[in-house]
């Protein structure tokens, strides 16, 4: 059985990947927002060229940057996403990664939640939901409440990345909180995973060496031929 | 038809990637690297938790980290890949690549070309020609002599990233070039693909902005849903 990470284990798994394996953050985000394009063209193949385009909600850190390379991949693989990224913190990954998506022809949203949701929302086949990660804790800060309250009130299909944004990483939902369709955990899940009632709950983020795998009994379970995606239920 | 490009035109190609459109190396060479994977496996899928291990030769620039970047991603598909790096450069990315490979339990041989001809070389199913790439200009300086010619005498199986090496890389192959069986052309075919004799001829490196493909005329063919890569012959 997979192990479900606490918060602290999360931490600690990623400090040992960038520091103790080496690996760069932009190594890292790009399998990671990839898995996730992989995950939602498998599951949402009639977006493809398709008049719904997909509303992608990145926040300030690492999820945000997830959801940025996801963006990116989808628009190779065919799909038409859209982007929504209210607070952008002064760091120059995120900014080239922005840069790219820009310069492969992704439309980036004014930065207003009511245009959002008054800009026919209904236009949208799925929102991808990469505001807060695994090392999110409550409360929400205010400037991303109106963004929250909309994923938690609209009837389109949210794919969460790693982390229902909003949830406790260990808890799960809190009254009333959104309820994704789908859920891409990278690396492995998180306990707040346990509380995921949607329909699709994936693995992704295909790079934990068997060594760090050990180290911390994660018990991942095992992709299959190439496959950079496993569908956990 | 897919247009093959010169030596001026690929590294102007490069250039834009990374000037232009902002992408990082780490990036652009994770993604190349794990598209050789890729295609390794599913052309010699027997290789899988086999004796027959997989010889990874990097040379000293980008080539060799694709090298180290596909090694990574065998081991991680159930291979056993073992790497032979008679030059190193000294740029921290490299070092970090093979610093990964090392903490992925992947061998590093020792840095002798004898020792690697004497070392029952039959018991490799593949040797994966990561030595020389776009910018490669002719001669091959001495010391990668010995295992140029190693690769032009065996009967192992080659596949090449990008360029056979030692081979022009608009003209084709000198008198006694290697034989790759296999070539995985990054971004877009060169020139000197159109020599490739051998069984298996792929596309991999799916990054490619449509703006920059329009630019170059590249004309790529499409890639088939979520593939990373695309059998060209």
């Amino acid at each position: 059985m997979v192990k479900y990470l606490n918060q602290t284990e999360s931490m600690n798994i990623d400090k040992d990947l960038f520091e103790k394996y080496k690996f760069s953050v932009d190594q890292l985000m790009e399998l990671a927002g990839q898995s996730c394009a992989i995950a939602i063209a498998r599951t949402y193949p009639s977006l493809k060229n398709s008049v719904h385009k997909i509303l992608i909600c990145c926040g300030p850190g690492n999820n945000g940057g997830d959801g940025l390379v996801c963006a990116r991949h989808l628009k190779q693989f065919g799909y038409f996403p859209e982007i929504y990224y209210p607070k952008r913190t002064n760091n120059i990954l995120y900014e080239n990664l922005l840069h790219q998506c820009i310069e492969n022809d992704i439309p980036l949203l004014k930065n207003d939640v009511e245009y959002i949701a008054s800009k026919q929302l209904h236009q949208y086949g799925l929102i991808v939901d990469a505001l807060f990660g695994f090392s999110f804790k409550p409360p929400v800060k205010d400037i991303f409440i109106p963004i929250i309250r909309l994923l938690e009130n609209t009837i389109i299909p949210i794919c969460s990345i790693d982390i229902p944004s909003g949830w406790n990483v260990e808890d799960g939902p809190p009254e009333g909180g959104i309820k994704p369709e789908m859920l891409v955990s990278l690396t492995a899940p998180k306990l707040c995973a346990k509380k995921f009632q949607g329909k699709y709950h994936y693995l992704g983020g295909r790079f934990v060496p068997k060594k760090l795998e050990k180290t911390y009994n994660l018990n991942l379970p095992e992709y299959v031929e190439t496959d950079l995606i496993l569908l956990l239920n």
